[in-house]
């Protein structure tokens, strides 16, 4: 048989998330609402689609320019920033699992919070790195036990998500400032922004692009509507981007891609529309939470952590009658955050189904 | 600074291919004709391209299935093995470096052919291995220098392409099969047949799927026209295409590359008219070379390496002057392949332009 490294024996083929595809092929059904991916079912916007369909006719036979040349300009425009800060892969996804096998081998410690992006840890594994998990503090990721955990176990990489997932929650952009000031020099924090488009700007924090202690990490998958086209970027020192080219697949990013996302960034008033599409969205959720007698966590995303009320059995059981009628959810995966479900924005059709759902599922 | 790895740290951060984006930008002009990357001009069928823009439309905001499933299972029929055997990927460039990741660690040998597929060794580097490159015999991958080499060496990883890249060369499938037959029991083949549509059938070795001794890849990017889609497969024993699973990025495959891949193989009848479309482009190409008497290679993919008769200096001179002149043409990187420069089959306006072009260049 094929000789595997000692880290790929190790591992089990366990995947990060099981997909609703899967999901359907399972129950025998389609969904009739899908709210467990943080998706944005608005879309991208007339333009970008339209630009896409060119794309698909003209162009797709040819590889995409392994550079992103087009879209990093756009967004060195958007962000201020040099093209040499910026690299762009097949979604956030990929660019964390370049950034963990440019800093953990066999052994490195790797801090991050217990219940935060799995996909993450997946990568830490991958490279047989040792996770540190750090409970969350009320339901935000908690910056002084992250930080402590960093120097007791001279940890040379920490991942945080802000705002959060799976919660929802954000913490101000001078508290993350004064976190990445405090870290040791040698460790890298790895700032997982998916979802900062929805989030207000203090809670963007204001860090030197220079900044060796950073990198951050921005989607087209969540508020741009194109989570099926694979792609993102990540933004830091120019010589930790530069170290990217080391190892990433080069002609990864597809040229469908990299024409939407370059389309979505010249269509602020659609962004817009969208960012409010979402606050109204959430606040329907808000309500239904209520006149089901449930609590939800303000959310700072395009979903909603609502906390059932009683210990996870039973937070589970009212997510799989949720999946059961046709609502596709997920749910945190630990205490205590998994007293709660966790519902992606929808359109006004997929509330009124959720909301009429809900009640027979509790 | 952050702590890379010390497999990190010895790299450097040259890049497998320069893209022709990136050659026209240096030039300040666009190419006439894109003949560099053995992509094809023909593109997809407009049911293909119908598919793809229907899933911009509706389905762009969703994530892909992470398990490719209909795909897959397209797969399986076509080529009468279970699902269990398939793994698709963003591309083979990137299920080639899932391959590395798994079997190569710091210092394990890997055999392939000097002047082969340079991302195959980009990965190879990247996890640290040490490659061991074989020469070409004849412009033939030389199947028994490989299987001296790999016995010598004790590898555990081997690369072949058939047919050849940058040659176009192919090998007998009976004599793959033998040289499989001959590896030792913990060497893998890694057979790499992204140009296996262009090929008889004897070309095409007939292994059992069970055989644990090689995974073979495949892609939608040549003769489906589908490279900036971004997808590709491999198919081999069941356990060992499994184990991808332990570290691919589940979500990585867009899910219009997965609608196009799926639609593509619902048109058999427009891929025998590529098929012929590439035979006929072949023809032309090798009389431009009579013309400007000038020796080719026979091919037995869509492009063809044509002999200039000189040194790699010259070559090099030659296909200098046809960038310049607006063809996006590559030539082989090492001796004795690089007194080749090597074109991809166009349409007529490529080709006629590619001639006059030749005669300037020459």
């Amino acid at each position: 048989m094929p000789y595997y490294t000692n880290i790929i024996k190790k591992l089990s083929a366990d995947v990060p998330f099981v997909g609703p595809e899967t999901q359907e092929r399972n129950l025998g059904k389609k969904f009739k609402s899908r709210l467990g991916a943080n998706e944005s079912v608005f879309g991208p916007s007339e333009s970008v689609i339209h630009a896409m369909k060119n794309c698909i006719a003209n162009d797709i036979w040819k590889y995409g320019d392994p550079e992103n040349f087009d879209l990093k300009v756009a967004i060195s425009k958007k962000l201020k920033i040099s093209i040499k800060n910026i690299i762009i892969g097949e979604g956030i996804d990929a660019l964390l699992g370049y950034l963990v096998r440019l800093l953990v081998k066999t052994n490195t410690k790797v801090i991050t919070s217990l219940g935060a992006y799995p996909t993450f840890n997946y990568h830490v594994n991958a490279s047989g790195g040792q996770l540190i998990l750090v409970p969350y503090s009320n339901d935000h990721e908690n910056l002084d036990a992250l930080l402590e955990a960093v120097k007791k176990n001279n940890a040379k990489l920490v991942y945080l998500a802000n705002p959060d997932n799976p919660m929802g929650t954000a913490i101000e952009g001078t508290k993350i400032y004064d976190f990445i000031k405090n870290l040791p020099e040698d460790c890298l924090l790895c700032l997982d922004e998916a979802y900062s488009d929805f989030a207000p700007i203090k809670y963007i924090p204001d860090i030197d692009i220079n900044n060796e202690k950073v990198i951050r990490f921005r989607t087209f998958s969540k508020a741009y509507g194109l989570a099926g086209a694979r792609i993102g970027y990540a933004f830091g020192e120019a010589n930790l981007i530069r170290n990217f080219d080391k190892i990433r697949n080069h002609f990864g990013v597809n040229r469908v891609a990299q024409c939407g996302a370059l389309a979505s960034l010249n269509d602020k008033k659609y962004l817009n529309s969208i960012l409010k599409n979402v606050e109204l969205a959430k606040s329907k959720i808000y309500k239904i939470s209520e006149i089901n007698d449930l609590t939800y966590i303000k959310s700072f995303t395009n979903f909603v952590a609502i906390d059932c009320g009683k210990n996870s059995e039973y937070a589970k059981k009212v997510m799989e009658n949720l999946i059961n009628l046709g609502v596709f959810i997920r749910m945190p995966s630990v205490a205590p955050l998994n007293r709660c479900i966790r519902l992606t924005v929808g359109n006004d059709l997929d509330l009124d189904y959720f909301a009429s759902s809900l009640k027979l599922a509790l």
